[in-house]
């Protein structure tokens, strides 16, 4: 089944409200950033692009939206990284859906393998459950960064346990997980959440080592919010993105109950730990489509601006263009290698390769910044002081305004407007913040990546390069 | 004169609103930033920094906001960028009233060498109206960003005459200028505004070349505006600047009729632009105190966030501290040492160093977002994600957003909710945007100040150095 | 046929003295360098890594040394690109064979096109002396950088027109070129010299689009050289470089005739431009390959000099270290992106993808010079300041430079001397800088691939992303 | 006392050789850098420069050699710091003087503070030397980096103890020490050794808490040296450093007796550490003064070789020629206001602000190996591969070398290859490598410099500010 963006709305309608913010307590209609949601459908019935935004359910046999399904081959890695970059020009940023289709995709392998090393069950279960994504084409989420408390310690550390998520009851038809979920991107516009641990786990941790999932209007489940808006503008110079924006959610799991038939990892620390970095491998292949997006969003708006501006030509605005070009392409280029040099795992889940996947979103991480301020340069100041869309349409001022938004020849008061509008709207106002943040954070800081790559890294095949050119023996 | 804030605000009171912002026509009372221009006149009253904040005037004698004064020594520009700095640390940024001084002493100095090369009366106007300033401790901006149209044409080439400001015509009792500036910063809160040019004239541009001052209310001016504010909070948990912001404004001048007495240059194209180089040179100056404030600002934010999250002793976290405090002290040190290399001009006006000013603006902007990308870094997605206020204080889940923000032992939730909602207005909000594009463009983008530097530095002297090293004989 | 390194010397014997280095005119026994080509040979001999150093000739069906491959599909450019990388490490560097192979693909190409524009003859000639490259197993060098003049001026607008090689008479059997060569890197190794074009020729340049192949003993041709060693040491403390290094040349073609069966191009202005391009192309994926090489090399010797200081567990030391992995693997996973996106040409011949290719190529080059920075910062002075070996041995202090050489417990001293010996050789030596200027400028300086990439890169797609992200309608 | 260089001379030839360089036992004649010792005696008789190469002692009264000179004032502080530009650009590098004054000016306080708290006499020992050093025209070197062995372990947790300098016997008249100090650049062309400690000490560390003064022949001293030079070339195309060096030393105590007047602490660990870091400081102001230098050598090389080549006037050129003042300046902008914010201590000598000075010396640092990225960019691949000079003047292809040569009309090849040489000699040599080695470490790495600043700088005043701004209250 693949849903309309229609189908969907009405599943969401059909929720219980429990999304605190501002002050009161919300349903799930007219929340920020339904329309990403909205697009992640739709795409899949787009023809021009089904070959990347479909794929066929290796359970089923049925075609599904590729955001319900299971990588299995370097194409299918290869074509979700492309869907990403797709999907995230269309927004000018987030897809918002990657995040449960990753994790999903690290469930299929971490439950494969924990039940090869303790004879659990959990990957039959993953199986049924996985099945359910795919019939009702389920738009989920990832709960994934514990609110983790003293930085310096350890969950079991903690001066209050609950800083990490953790189990606190088990019963025979279930467990009781406790604990929040910082960070909890689109949580209310998923209709499942698939929480799992955030980092890696000792032995004495097993309560730590909880992945389940659950309705994001679970009874217990309080999604504590706070959303960001691009301005609004006038009708007459108003773009798709206009009082458009997004939500964020602090994910709360009060002593919530969650039946064993959703529960897929409970007290295995070492996959626990596992679990959380595949997830991030995932997510982080997933950034090598989104975050060359984001960069081509940028490029396109400077080289926009310079347009309007009458100097595309010159030297130091073509320079800074190849270094944008520069950022995307290592970042995509790095997202393909990772797809070619992938492996199968034993479950027949394809894993991509983490060195690349990480020098990947490195890169991307540490760039974000001086992107903006590339665009910021090639904009002037005019996104920080352009006069409201109310007084270009003022009949006391707008004449004026308009004339002196002139730039180059030939272009309207009304793009000139627009485009610094845009530019204004992705670089200096909240969501350009979210933005900026996201960048740096989401997916894993780039001190996360650097601790994965060098978790991974040969160096000491690097040193016997270097003892041998150096004339030392062992 | 030194005005409290009090007698500032009935000034304001007294204007007539010619301010359109959102499709309303303002007064100036409750315009956001006015907090700002107080703290200028409120300092002066502070004994603790009256050496820095007060100043003899060479015309009366009296003591003086320095705000109001004429730089006439070594002391007196190190006086100057302390009380910037300082200044700039209590209100979290641009302290808004350096553009109007800047654009004082630059007069000062061109008034007197036009003068001397014309046969001119523009330095027994200009010193008339200074002495206004000082008797009445006026508030003054600068208004010189032209909005410039097409980049790559000089003001006489555009389509538009009028995209650069220009007298169109000159009466017996003054003159008729047309135009409009943008990136007016605060001057909806000036009483004085004070309008040069913006770029070096060619000979046949003698009508750009316009220096004038007007009353920011004068016939003919107005003020279309946008403003951005610190995010609110409930009562219980608000900082200083909480609900407070600043404002931009496109100052247009609809034909303005300004007498000769405040007429300061008109005509004299290569006075022009010195004019519009000397006062950039004045502003960068102010920029080698106010930029090291941002700087203090951001590590002292991120030195509080990494403490809150028991992270302080870290080696990354050390590092990157050291890395601001870099940038600060390099741009202060650069702006001490353009001060101790300054020159007396002819006119007694002290005129700072220009490389010195110049690669410390430079380095101040081209570091200002990777300063961002820092304390983005060090502050994790919390930023970005943080509940509102509301539920911090809420019957419903106020217990839970309590618990979950628990971070170093013995910091009150109170305390880590308030850290990160400041970092948030700071950094992840309009007003972040504004401070971004502020430090990219302010006071002159990067690019400026590499013509600057070029147009300054002896780089053939260089040259010799180097054919000596070589052997080349000339 | 696929040569041993005997063998290649003995062809090497027979050439004639056409070598000019420090006042002596040289035959080809003993010049620096000799050792890398004899690896190039070798390597084929090695079972171990034969998959990726031999090929079979898409002509004769025999199994070659890969450096002789014409590129036919994806696989043969993975290859090609690892093995570049498995030599390079072996020899420390640049492993000098691939410009003549890179070389032997553009012209594969390019002879192709323009007998299918021109109705030329040049794929046929092309083929037969691939023919006899494949048969002979033959080192080339490629001789691409003319010699330039006024850097601003075009080849037709030099005051001599010989500063870029040129046809300067057309005869009934071939054609005399005149012009020099620079940058010829290992050229006094390579039994043949292809030249071709440097840059982008107009319909009038004519002349200066010409493509042939000629014995690097030739008449005519003088090889002005220059060398560079890696310092020698005591016998005891010999590394397999000590003494070896490599060998520049500026390669003067003094009027030479070259026979039409070895002319590739000769007038076909547009065809000369394309083939400029297109051996940079190759070359630059050949980049990919050498360049991670350099960084495996720089990153292990920095972990081998951490490790014997004791300080490898340091935060700091292990951030360099992934700073230095993602140099590398960007550059490496953008390369097989390269190939991965790579398209066969109407000739059978597979071409690597522009945009990743240089992405690559220049990230590789603005990253080289830091990447040397973290070297010394890891090494500490040493490297500057290590005694010679002679005192190593010496009777009256051998003793106590190996005392005071002690660093982490258990290395002894002889391992630690030549650690730093070798990176003193690497970082701190004329070779040292041939490696510093090679990284920077050769196969295209940073500034080149920016042309390659904005001239190939589709910006005008992202433009319109922004558009519609701004609401604007075309 | 003010010597020519020939009376420093003669004074070199009557010391005992004990250098120990490339197998051979060597005197004091015909060292490399021989010269630039000498010219630190010259410019004290250059009439042009005396006001900044001369002082008054602040003991005889009499004019001295500003190197023998303790800093008592500001002007003091900025004298030398143009003195130091001033000649480090006549040599085009380290002017290798400064070592032994920063050393003396660090004992003066040192030895003062430890008497006021210990009731030693080490600073009347002091003065007495000091007016010898100025009755003679003392050239002195300071012997600073201890060896230190293992990197993670403090000089008491060493396997051998000699891996710091450390007292051994303390008798009657005098004491033994026994270690060995590295990086001792150009002590064997300093008449005076003066060793110091190197780090902080502990309470336990007294016996490395020592500092000597000892002649650099005196028995027991070692001196292993290496030398670096310049490439020689045939004379008529000679340069003024053509053949020119320096010299490093590893400078061993091998149980050196010293006398007490020339002991200057001995015991007293805390002060070990703090004249450690005070030497730093002196010597990083230093920096603040050479590096300036190197940079202005490296931006006219870079200057004139665009201008050879035609290109002075692009864009890109002049973009990082500003870049390179902005490194220059900035770090000399820092260092006058180190000087300006100096303070005078009880002794009466004047100590330059910390943050101020590391700043600037952290810049330089980390900006070095850019510098030379811009050099090799702009001169292109002609430093690595340009011809030796025996061919430049050649028979057979002196002419064809000549013609091949030719740049920007109007200049003459032997100009251009003298150009070239010297880019080659100074970023393409061994002399290259210890200029970048010593770039990065001298005074300091870059990472001690953080250590310094973050050891000095008030975090908590700025934390204090963002509290302020967050509303949280202590």
């Amino acid at each position: 089944m693949i849903r309309t963006s229609a189908e969907y709305h009405e599943s969401l309608k059909a929720m219980k409200p429990n999304i605190y913010m501002g002050g009161e307590i919300l349903g799930r209609d007219n929340l920020p950033g339904t329309e990403i949601l909205d697009l992640t459908c739709d795409i899949a019935h787009n023809k021009e692009i089904q070959h990347l935004t479909t794929a066929k359910s290796h359970l089923s046999g049925e075609t599904i939206n590729r955001f319900c399904h299971i990588n299995r081959s370097v194409e299918d890695l290869l074509n979700k990284q492309e869907m990403t970059r797709v999907a995230s020009r269309m927004v000018g940023g987030c897809v918002a859906r990657c995040m449960g289709t990753d994790a999903m995709n690290a469930l299929s392998v971490i439950t494969y393998q924990c039940d090869q090393a303790h004879g659990t069950e959990y990957h039959d279960r993953f199986l049924s459950y996985l099945r359910y994504w795919q019939d009702n084409d389920i738009v989920g989420c990832c709960a994934q960064s514990d609110v983790k408390g003293h930085r310096k310690r350890r969950p079991h550390q903690q001066t209050d346990p609950d800083l990490y998520m953790r189990v606190v009851e088990k019963k025979k038809d279930g467990i009781v997980v406790r604990g929040a979920k910082a960070h909890n991107s689109f949580a209310p516009l998923a209709e499942e959440i698939i929480a799992i641990p955030t980092r890696f786990l000792t032995p004495e941790e097993g309560d730590w080592a909880v992945a389940v999932a659950v309705p994001s209007d679970h009874p217990g489940v309080k999604l504590v919010c706070r959303g960001a808006k691009y301005r609004d503008r006038v009708s007459e110079l108003a773009s798709p993105l206009s009082g458009k924006g997004e939500i964020e959610s602090l994910t709360i799991f009060d002593d919530v109950f969650v039946p064993w038939e959703r529960v897929f990892l409970c007290g295995e620390a070492e996959f626990g730990g596992q679990l959380a970095l595949l997830f991030a491998l995932y997510h982080r292949h997933s950034y090598t489509g989104c975050k060359p997006a984001m960069t081509d969003v940028i490029m396109g708006s400077a080289a926009l601006v310079a347009q309007y501006s009458g100097i595309e030509r010159e030297g130091h605005v073509r320079q800074k263009l190849a270094d944008l070009i520069s950022v995307a392409e290592l970042v995509y280029g790095s997202g393909i290698a990772a797809a070619v040099k992938s492996s199968k795992d034993g479950s027949g889940t394809q894993i991509p390769d983490v060195v690349f996947c990480n020098v990947a979103r490195k890169h991307a991480g540490v760039n974000l910044y001086h992107e903006y301020d590339v665009l910021a340069d090639l904009s002037g100041g005019l996104p920080a002081t352009l006069p409201y869309s109310d007084e270009f349409v003022s009949d006391d001022v707008g004449e004026l305004v308009k004339k002196y938004l002139a730039r180059a020849d030939g272009v309207s008061p009304e793009d000139i407007y627009k485009c610094f509008a845009w530019i204004s709207d992705f670089s200096c106002s909240s969501m350009a913040g979210v933005l900026q943040y996201a960048g740096v954070h989401g997916g894993g800081s780039p001190v996360m990546e650097d601790i994965a790559i060098l978790g991974t890294y040969d160096i000491m095949e690097r040193v016997e390069i270097a003892k041998r050119l150096a004339g030392i023996e062992d």
